[in-house]
């Protein structure tokens, strides 16, 4: 029996084990459920081994991380990929506007309803199921692969760094596979080339020692929430342009071709506006709504504070101001630099009347594969036979910081294969995932060996 | 015996009896302190009769009023003063940082130490003394004189305005006069003649219909916090002028005569920089920076409110920001005109992006006294003489709500009297009055009623 034989043939118990796995309430985010992502870490190392793989527990200070590989042959020049995924999930709750209980899997129609089905644990199954198909059918597969499962995704992967600088040697690798992510439709599978990256900052004004009466000082000296206003103002033009200078510098333009596969993905105003709840959109202007969101660099005010909050009215002048403030980069933008940048611009705002304090927060590197390069187009490849439909070209505008580490540490690119459906309802209750996309997504991932081994070994080496 | 003799002859006592009147704990804000409040009223109530007054306790909601006048002999055309003080305190916390107990009253130097020491209990009493004088020698006054005593004036003055407009036939008068306001220093004894308004209005943004994560939707939307800061920032221009259209209109320019008597008033840049903790003032541009804060309306924001206000970061582009707004406002300006300016300049500053919500908030009437009418000027001559140095006419950058209760109900016009010093430590902890300020006051109180009633007697009828 061949490989994808195999696949079709076994579709139903493939869909009971994902119901098996589904009912572990492995909540990462809270602690009484330490023990159930021990359990069910351990039903996934079991369920490596039962399929043919060699697979560990590896403890963390956190939740452990579950390795599993495909028997040592490595020989010569044999690719090595790796596939990631996480077994822990997000919480439940609100648990009444759930239909049924999250960790009581149910089968509607093509979906399996339950928290995690989609985010992450059907994602990663199908890759685990592909490779099953090659071991028990004796289908020699053109390639190593190692599974890396974490159950510390949804709470800032705190112990994935450190293990992957732990085995540094071991998970040297040609590209990491990577599906945690989504699709428009059935009809648009797509491959993630590009993420944005952040640049996040703290800008606090003090003015006077204290908060003063308004009426008896008001007019003589400086407002510092009136002022960060004024200053927070300035960080855009009227065409929706980061005003801070050199921040284009390094941005690496939109190519034609990227601009013709973006206008391909399926895109009604009026519903985004209404999904939105807003009655007009605003971007930089010359930019799409969808190439605004993933391809190009923002500020945004994620919070302001100062003075009094409560209900009526307080008649201060406050002693201080601030505001929070996150920009999303894209490819060749620099976290560090763009940090810098804005604070110089800041310093050349603020007037002698208050005292500035820019407080750096985090930064994450946006991140691109090169959509035309020969790793992506295998993948794409692989796409278009298992969704039979062109794949498309997506940007995600949100960041994936292990992207970022797979990079760093093992100095590989990934590839992210998402099999996530919009209407999956991640991290929001009643979470389903397509059982279309579980057997396409078995089917890509069985036809991805193959071609991503022959354009990794045909790709000429760095 | 005269009236001044008298006044001299009996310091001792009446310090005495500012002792026993500040030892009642009447915090009008603390529950527990009801009976102290209605104790404290009981003892005025008492002292005014013994002095030789006729008194009355009057209910309200809130703590009792204490009436009290001078026995009737209203003929013709004798005219009639209304003397308003209050007999609550502000709450004594933290009673750590006091040196002695707040409701045990300490004389040091020339200084009675204690809560509602100077705020008011001190002001009022001198003049309680001073028609004590006139009653005790059988000296005739010149007027007729009416004492409202209110303990709810550090909760807002519920009662009050229902109580004026109760008594509004008996009340009626010449003009009230208030102690409760603070003088420069001993050698700049004042009268302050002008107060300004306020209006007050709650701006509020609604974007999206929920908080976004700021990668995924980043750059496509508008952001509420980033539209208020640019909205707010169009409320005042480079000069630090309020750039609402209109809002300037009905200000009634300062004159040189006011310019003049200003200037007077002692001033030492650095002192009050160091005073406010701030490196630099600013201002609008032509004006002192005792015009700026008294005789100048501007606009304060009073509070912000958007997003994420927690530690580290939280990417979101929040659905919604506000700010508390208050104009404050010089005579001739009205406050629901100016609230209606404000609103009609946001609402053309506002993108159709987000949905703008203003409410308007209290208004209070600025407040204005000729002070070179017929009884300010009869005010600046008992200042004169009791205080033995040349008076100045001041503005105050506050607002006092009653003053435009006596206007609105009374008819009257409020001559403001204050006997405070900038270092009584009013609202603070070891809150004091200075003894020459009460024996002053008293002197100042006894010159005024002759003065007053002349210069009443020979204004033009209205």
């Amino acid at each position: 029996m061949d490989v994808y034989a195999y696949l079709k043939e076994n579709q139903s118990r493939f869909v009971k084990e994902l119901c098996d796995y589904v009912r572990f309430p492995s909540v990462s985010a809270q602690p009484p459920h330490r023990d159930d992502l021990s359990r069910c870490a351990r039903w996934l190392t079991d369920h490596c081994r039962q399929i043919g793989l060699e697979a560990r527990l590896v403890k963390t200070a956190g939740h452990p991380i579950v390795v599993a590989q495909t028997p040592r042959k490595r020989a010569g020049h044999r690719p090595h990929f790796v596939v990631y995924g996480h077994y822990d999930v997000q919480p439940p709750e609100p648990f009444e506007l759930w239909k049924t209980p999250p960790f009581e899997p149910r089968i509607a129609g093509r979906f399996l309803y339950g928290r995690g089905a989609s985010d992450n644990k059907g994602q990663h199954l199908a890759h685990l199921k592909a490779v099953e198909a090659y071991l028990q059918t004796g289908t020699e597969l053109p390639c190593d692969l190692t599974f890396i499962f974490e159950g510390e995704e949804e709470v800032g992967s705190q112990s994935l760094p450190e293990f992957l600088r732990h085995n540094q040697k071991a998970l040297r690798c040609d590209a990491v596979v990577v599906s945690d992510s989504g699709i428009p439709s059935l009809k648009f599978p797509a491959l993630t080339y590009a993420l944005r990256g952040i640049a996040a900052v703290e800008v606090r004004l003090d003015g006077a020692s204290r908060d003063l009466h308004s009426g008896i000082y008001g007019g003589s000296l400086d407002n510092p929430a009136m002022v960060l206003c004024e200053m927070l103002a300035q960080l855009r033009d009227a065409k929706g342009r980061v005003k801070v200078p050199g921040f284009y510098d390094k941005v690496l333009p939109l190519s034609a071709f990227e601009r013709k596969q973006m206008a391909r993905l399926p895109y009604h105003e009026p519903g985004y506006r209404k999904f939105l709840g807003v009655r007009e959109l605003n971007g930089e202007k010359g930019y799409t709504a969808g190439e605004q969101r993933t391809a190009r660099p923002t500020v945004e005010i994620n919070g302001l504070t100062s003075g009094y909050q409560g209900p009526g009215s307080k008649t201060i002048i406050p002693a201080w101001a601030s505001a929070k403030l996150t920009f999303r980069l894209v490819p060749r933008q620099e976290p560090i630099r763009i940090q810098k940048l804005v604070t110089q611009y800041l310093k050349r705002l603020c007037p002698r009347t208050v005292r500035l304090t820019v407080t750096p927060g985090h930064g994450g590197e946006p991140y691109l594969v090169s959509p035309q390069g020969p790793q992506a187009q295998a993948a794409l490849r692989a796409l278009k036979t298992a969704f039979r439909n062109e794949p498309v070209l997506i940007r995600e505008g949100g960041s994936i910081p292990i992207v970022t580490d797979f990079k760093k540490i093992l100095k590989a690119d990934t590839l992210l294969l998402g099999l996530g459906l919009p209407e999956d309802n991640v991290h929001s209750p009643n979470e389903r995932f397509s059982l279309d996309c579980f057997a396409k997504g078995m089917d890509m991932s069985a036809r991805l060996w193959p071609e991503l081994s022959q354009a990794t070994l045909r790709r000429p080496k760095a």
